[in-house]
């Protein structure tokens, strides 16, 4: 949108199909690529991520957005006088490690597309109007996921957010710090929730709903009860060539054994999905019996009962693999959202004026996902032609990317009108 | 040994009665500390190892030792004019991540320290001497053991070393480089070989054959046949709650599997050891299916054959168990080293000159594994409390560091006179 007047004198539909281009995932395509993953590597408060922040804050400035920081680092571009009831919308800017281009900057970009097309048909909000940026939506670098959100909407504690650390030891207190930002006044801040009056999060598809159905966008309708655990097995580190096999307690062996678990817990559990993407021996030496193996399980089911279900039996599985080995196992949940589901009036409005889009379940996390047990919340989803997410394949067309903007725009002009 | 005047006027045995301290280790005792795994990690050509390389050259120059560092990064300090049919004694100093304090240094220290002793009692060499440390010896940073000897030895080829990456990437031609070698001049050294005559290296057992026997010293009877193979799984990265468990091939699987495999291959073949003690999943996200998960293998036993028949049988588990996933796995040698019985005539005089001390075989790798392919080799081992090695546990008592210094310095002694 470098150029938007260009655009002024079309209807939202017409543009899409000319190919109107959502064109800030351009302009932040070099920020943050990872030559090791492929993708991207972008975390909350990181280099990167603060790259990203400026770049926004320019791009809102540039449209004439009042541009501020809340609390908890969630940055907030404001059309019209800030205030009660207001339309927000927006995502976030990190990625997981090696992800790819579209989850979370999809829907900041759609955001600003969005405030561009209104702009041009000589569109004014009645309602105030908001472009939101959560901070570490993915939880990449400290483990906790729409940490932003979490703490905006008061979610999790914030002497618990505070005391998170990264890999190398960073503390969230110090790494906001760093930021310029206050660590004491991080935490729960209804002032700034009460603004919200409806929030609108867009979002590209983490599965295929949309190719089979063969449509460009559609409406959420729930996301999965999720969480997170850290299982910590605790063994004897010692000597990979001159301990005998019958002397060890080796904590890979559980480990691995508990991976194998995690497969068919998932599997007994209609719906549900169980993952192990992240671990970590220490010391980590090839030559070398680990002492200590920390690896994390992404577990989600349709409810709470199913998402409990599964999790009980892989920690099930862990303690007896790690007390056939002499080991130790001590399992820590990091997180934990039960099933989202967004209200049904706004979805079903929001689909009525969309043509009649569909609306789809999802499996992933999103922070609309923490402000629906707060406020009015609705996402759109825009089609992923494979289906794959948080993979630096993740994709989507640009005429997709056109029309969720283009969708988006009139889901706000509706809202805010 | 800061005050070596004081040992003087008195006999080995009396040293070590007297708790002769082998003083090294406390010097070097804050350098490389990992706070994050506990112990010490110090790496080939790194921060850490080139500033315990400054101390080990001033503390030879403080001796009068002639210090020079071969082609291959290893350093020589000579005691008389370098030449052929010199006595040769040395260790590493490097270790694992999060490595003990004796595996390497204690070899180290325990040579100035029986220069020390040799000194003291005003002994000459007739044949030339020289304390040898070797580079990379854990292969911690490179993945290839005892890269310093088998650089000199002539058994790696200096393309495939000089190509060698650590984790960032960075070559083993760029690390020499960057310390002040010339990568194009890696590579088997004759000249430098030449010079040894026997080289002797003394090293913190790992094990616990001197803790069964009640002695403090042994000599070195044999090594196991060992070798490194990374395989590397590959599946489809993608979203943990997006995939349905049905859709996904998921690297992490087989990976898990193939670890379960690796613990009945070892017990399947007498004295046989077989570790995993690395993981690295790729992109590492707790949120995300892995794209690919690499492990490392460690795999020994008393011959070629049995460890050969082990990574046959773990490498036929891996292959199934990928192929069942619809992943793919590739595995590749990184290191081999067929079993190394240490010459015996030489071991029955070291073990004689000490008074009868026993001999014990070991599972781990050493430089004087390597080398004992080329020139006639011998090793001395001390013994270790716990038989803990390879993590911070590692240890020896004063009294059997100062009873190893002192044994090496008669072998020296009887070699070199």
């Amino acid at each position: 949108m470098s150029e938007p007047s260009s655009a002024a004198s079309r209807g939202p539909r017409e543009l899409a199909a000319v190919g109107f281009a959502n064109s800030g995932l351009d302009e932040i395509a070099g920020v943050g690529a990872d030559p090791k993953r492929g993708g991207y590597s972008r975390h909350g408060f990181d280099r990167v991520e603060l790259e990203l922040r400026e770049w926004f804050t320019e791009q809102a400035r540039r449209r004439g957005l009042d541009v501020r920081t809340d609390r908890n680092g969630n940055l907030w571009a404001w059309w019209g006088t800030p205030g009660k009831g207001a339309i927000v919308t927006g995502s976030h800017l990190d990625s997981v490690p090696g992800g790819g281009a579209f989850d979370g900057p999809l829907g900041v970009t759609s955001a600003l597309a969005a405030v561009d097309l209104l702009r041009d048909k000589g569109f004014q909000p009645v309602k105030p109007l908001a472009v939101l940026v959560f901070a570490e939506e993915e939880g990449g670098r400290f483990g906790v996921p729409c940490l932003g959100s979490r703490l905006l909407a008061g979610t999790i504690e914030a002497d618990k957010a505070r005391a998170l650390t990264d890999l190398d030891g960073t503390t969230l207190g110090d790494a906001v710090r760093a930021a310029g930002l206050d660590p004491a006044r991080l935490g729960r801040d209804d002032e700034a929730l009460a603004t919200i009056g409806t929030f609108v999060e867009l979002h590209v598809e983490q599965g295929r709903g949309l190719i089979d159905l063969g449509a460009p966008v559609a409406v959420a309708e729930s996301i999965l009860a999720h969480g997170r655990w850290r299982l910590r097995f605790t063994g004897e580190g010692n000597h990979a060539g001159a301990t005998l096999m019958g002397d060890r307690r080796d904590p890979m062996l559980p480990a691995a054994q508990t991976v194998v678990a995690v497969r068919q817990a998932a599997k007994a559990v209609p719906q549900a999905r169980a993952t192990v993407g992240r671990v970590l021996p220490v010391p980590g030496g090839t030559n070398v019996i680990a002492s200590t193996v920390d690896m994390w399980l992404d577990a989600r089911s349709p409810d709470d009962a199913g998402t409990r279900a599964v999790v009980a039996e892989i920690a099930a599985a862990a303690r007896e693999a790690a007390a056939a080995e002499g080991c130790a196992v001590e399992i820590t949940e990091e997180s934990y959202g039960d099933t989202v589901v967004f209200d049904t009036a706004l979805r079903d409005r929001l689909a009525g004026w969309l043509g009649g889009v569909p609306a789809l379940p999802t499996g992933a996390g999103h922070d609309a996902g923490v402000l629906a047990a707060r406020v009015p919340t609705a996402m759109l989803f825009v089609r992923n032609p494979t289906g794959i997410s948080h993979a630096p394949a993740e994709h989507a067309e640009r005429d997709d990317c056109a029309a969720g903007a283009v969708a988006l725009a009139e889901v706000l002009e509706r809202l805010a009108g």
